[in-house]
């Protein structure tokens, strides 16, 4: 009896930006591995299935990823169908490719199912296209994790020649907008974030790179920063980016 | 009678891909207006529209972007629930926020449907994780369309500290390649070009970025270009790589 371990895209919080392939394989699942960010409403997708959690927060590491990948191997070798249930796409700075590996490694059997990222949607929730005719025909996903990773990233991009958008970068923000100030991007350089895109109670604050900073982020929604001037347009989308439950606020 | 128009991402191309929001819209929907890239399969769960063709393929502009717009216009103001299914994802250099724009300025209520973007699929289906822990903490997806456009956005990313992903690429590969390897990015850095990911008869190629002008590119299929070293992650990945449709085929 051989089990099968499915990594799955849970797109940006909301159920319906779910594929019907990861809607599938949480209907079949015996066990679901999910992390800190996956939206409850998506595990009752999975009424079959025994659920565990394996978040990370910022700052605390619940389980280490070695874990996370014996404990993947070592459901499927018992005959489990397995979903490893992670927010946006699993490849995009998700360590879904270390799962991969350690699934290979083991020989496992496992697919990939690709998600919504919320690099893309939780900016295109909030009105902010981050690419547009005339204004931006690139753009760039990072890891705002830590400075030693991005400062390079970033001093490696030249000023406002693509639209940047960082997860994971709300503790560093002041870091990530001097830094890039530092490298010459206007200080002036129209900036979001985008908290909760897709769930309950999500909102976005508009402003500038030199603003960044001064962000109340107190909130406990995950927030996507955006920078670059694709920004702008979120002030002649406003149907767009009052689509629910971004709310239309600005909080500075 | 008030009108309605989706902005609907299709995903890659298989039908398993989209979300569910987008199948609901496709339901629901009285037209929709389709790109070249749409597989058919989509349009067949739209059983109650009208179709209308409004593709571009590489070189011919088969309709105006702003005939298009009127197109949305003057349909959501004859009270149809329209969708205007893209590609991947509809911001994602689809030209969404163009018809965002005019929508608002016609005062047409619509929504985006966030979709899965081939920039991150593509690779993903063909075993190559646009981020890795070790390898690339960031990935730039731009477009290949003209050297104009590409040509200052290569220049302005350091070789080798992020992915970079390339939609509408094939044609120009040459002229990337040279144009990454005179900014310094290594002759042998790995590079792949992945041919209709999610669609029957998916290729990939793996090889370098000198080997990437040679690449007989001569199917149909809509190919995204990778380049990185991440893409040499799909070596050890070889069941990822072998997700059905994606034929396991090195043709350099």
């Amino acid at each position: 009896m051989n089990g099968f371990v499915s990594l799955v895209g849970a797109g940006p919080g909301d159920p319906e930006l779910l594929t019907l392939r990861a809607l599938d394989r949480l209907q079949r699942a015996d066990l679901v591995l999910d992390d800190a960010l996956v939206d409850g409403q998506l595990l009752a997708l999975a009424p079959q299935a025994k659920r565990f959690f394996v978040g990370k927060r910022a700052g605390r590491h619940s389980i280490d990823q070695a874990d996370i990948n014996r404990l993947l191997v070592k459901a499927a070798k018992a005959g489990k169908r397995v979903v490893r249930l992670k927010c946006g796409d699993p490849f995009v700075l998700g360590r879904g490719g270390e799962e991969a590996l350690a699934l290979e490694t083991a020989g496992v059997a496992y697919e990939v199912v690709p998600g919504v990222s919320s690099a893309i949607a939780a900016p295109a929730l909030a009105g902010i296209p981050v690419t547009h005719r005339g204004v931006a025909s690139a753009f760039a996903v990072i890891s705002g994790h830590a400075e030693s990773a991005f400062g390079p990233t970033l001093d490696g991009i030249a000023p406002d020649t693509l639209s940047l958008v960082v997860l994971m970068g709300i503790k560093t923000r002041a870091a990530i907008a001097a830094r890039l100030i530092a490298r010459g991007w206007s200080p002036e350089t129209p900036a979001a974030i985008v908290f909760g895109a897709s769930h309950d109670g999500g909102v976005r604050w508009l402003g500038t790179l030199r603003e960044l900073p001064g962000v109340d982020t107190s909130t406990e929604l995950p927030g996507v920063l955006v920078i670059g001037r694709v920004v702008a347009l979120a002030d002649q989308l406003p149907q767009l980016g009052a689509q629910p439950p971004i709310a239309l606020e600005k909080t500075s």
